[in-house]
C-alpha cells in the first residue's frame, strides 16, 4: 500500500496535514507509523520517517518567549517593580509576560509594562536572557526569558488588580538589597545599578535592525554597541 | 451536554488530550467548539474557551532556536567559517545548526561546530541574539538565532560534506570585509574583531548559573560582566 510504494521510490519522509474535523484520518495514519509532528487550530500535521537510522525531520518550536521590562526612571532612580497576584511568596519582580506570536522583544515588553502597570514607556537595550528546560505552564518546552530596558514617558501607576497584589516605584538600590526579590530580579537589579551609576554602555545590549536578504523584511539583531569605526570596515 | 454543564458549572476553559490513535474524539470535540492547542508524536491537546472575551489561554512555543558558533583561534587571528552546500549564493558563515529539545546555547553551538567542521571547542560568551518571524522552516513559527564566541581545542578540520561545501580558518579581518559574508555575519566578524583588538570584555555577553526556586534545577542567565563589588551588594 501507500507506505510500501512511498518506501520503494525511495522517499525518506512524507508529511501529512489532517483537518480536526478529519482527524479519524490521522488516527489511520498513525496505524501505519506516523506520528504528530504539530496542530494549531483546526489542523495537525503528521510526519513518517522512512529514511534510514533516526529521524532527521526537523522539530517543531521548542522555547516559549518571556520578557518583562525594567523600567527605570533616571531623574530619582526608581526602578518600576510589582508583586504577582496568588504567589506564596510576596516577591518583587519586574512586570512582564508572554510574547504574542509575531511579536518584537522590546514591543513585547513595553505592552506587557503598559497591561500590568499603566506606565508607558519605551525600549533601551537588552539587559538579560534567562533559558529553563522543562518549562512549568509551558507544556513541557523550554522558555526563554529576557529583561529588557525601559524609559518611562509616564509616571502614575494603575495597575492591573488581576494580575498584580501590589506595584511601585522602588528605589533601585533598596531593590538590589532586599530579600523580598527573585535571584534574577536582584541580579539585575545589581546589572542596573551599576549601569545607572557607571554609564549604561557597561551593561547595554543594543539593538539594530537589518533586511533580511530573502524576505525583504526586516529583523533586529542585538549585540554590545559597535564603534562606528568598525561599522564601517569594508 | 458536557460544553453546557462546563459553561454551567462556571468553567472558562476545558483542555482535552486525546491519543493519535484515537483521534477520531478530535473530530467529534472539533464539532463541539474545541481546536489545537498543540500535538506532539503520540498524542494532541485540545482546548476550548468558555470564558468571557476572547481566550486567554496560553500559547504553544512560539520559537525555535538556533545557534551558531564563531571559532576564533587567538593565536592566529584566524575564525572557523563553512559554506552550505545547496545554495546558490556560497556566502561564508559560522557553523551552527538548530538546539536539539533540552539543550543549553553554549552546548548546541559547541554540538554544531563539531559536527559540521570536526572542530572541537569550548563555549566562551553570547554576542549576538537576532529574532525573525515567520521564518522559512520554522512552520511559520518565529526563529531566534544566537551566536556565540567559542575558543577552539582542535584545530584540524574535518568538515561534514553533506552540509558544507567549503570550511575554513580566515583571517578575521578579511571576514570583516568580504562581501562573500551573509550581513549577520559580517556585522558578527566586526564586533569579534573589535573584541580580539580592543578586549573581549567589550563584546561579551558572559554566563552564569543560578538554581531555579521551585524545581532544584539551575539556569543559566547571560548579561554583561557584573564587577564583584556590584555582586556582592547585600
Amino acid at each position: 500500500e501507500a507506505v510500501a510504494r512511498w518506501r520503494e521510490e525511495g522517499r525518506v519522509a512524507v508529511w501529512l496535514r489532517v483537518p480536526i474535523l478529519q482527524s479519524g484520518f490521522a488516527a489511520a495514519a498513525a496505524s501505519q507509523g506516523f506520528a504528530f509532528h504539530h496542530a494549531e487550530q483546526g489542523s495537525s500535521t503528521l510526519a513518517l520517517w522512512l529514511g534510514e537510522g533516526p529521524s532527521r525531520l526537523p522539530g517543531y518550536a521548542s522555547h516559549q518567549l518571556g520578557v518583562a521590562g525594567a523600567v527605570l526612571d533616571e531623574s530619582t532612580g526608581k526602578v518600576l517593580v510589582v508583586q504577582d497576584r496568588n504567589r506564596t511568596i510576596n516577591a518583587w519582580k519586574f512586570p512582564g509576560g508572554l510574547s504574542n506570536p509575531g511579536e518584537d522583544i522590546g514591543d513585547t515588553a513595553v505592552r506587557e509594562v503598559f497591561e500590568e502597570t499603566g506606565i508607558k514607556s519605551e525600549f533601551k537595550s537588552i539587559l538579560s536572557i534567562r533559558q529553563q528546560h522543562k518549562h512549568p505552564g509551558a507544556f513541557g518546552k523550554s522558555d526563554m526569558y529576557i529583561i529588557c530596558r525601559l524609559e518611562p514617558s509616564s509616571f502614575t501607576i494603575s495597575f492591573c488588580q488581576q494580575e498584580c497584589l501590589r506595584c511601585e516605584w522602588m528605589d533601585l538600590d533598596e531593590l538590589a538589597r532586599t530579600k523580598h526579590a527573585t535571584p534574577i530580579t536582584s541580579n539585575v537589579a545589581k546589572l542596573l545599578l551599576y549601569g545607572y551609576r557607571e554609564g549604561f554602555e557597561k551593561i547595554d545590549i543594543t539593538m539594530r535592525e537589518f533586511p533580511a536578504v530573502y524576505t525583504g523584511l526586516f529583523y533586529k539583531l542585538y549585540h554590545r554597541e559597535l564603534p562606528e569605526s568598525y561599522r564601517n570596515i569594508t
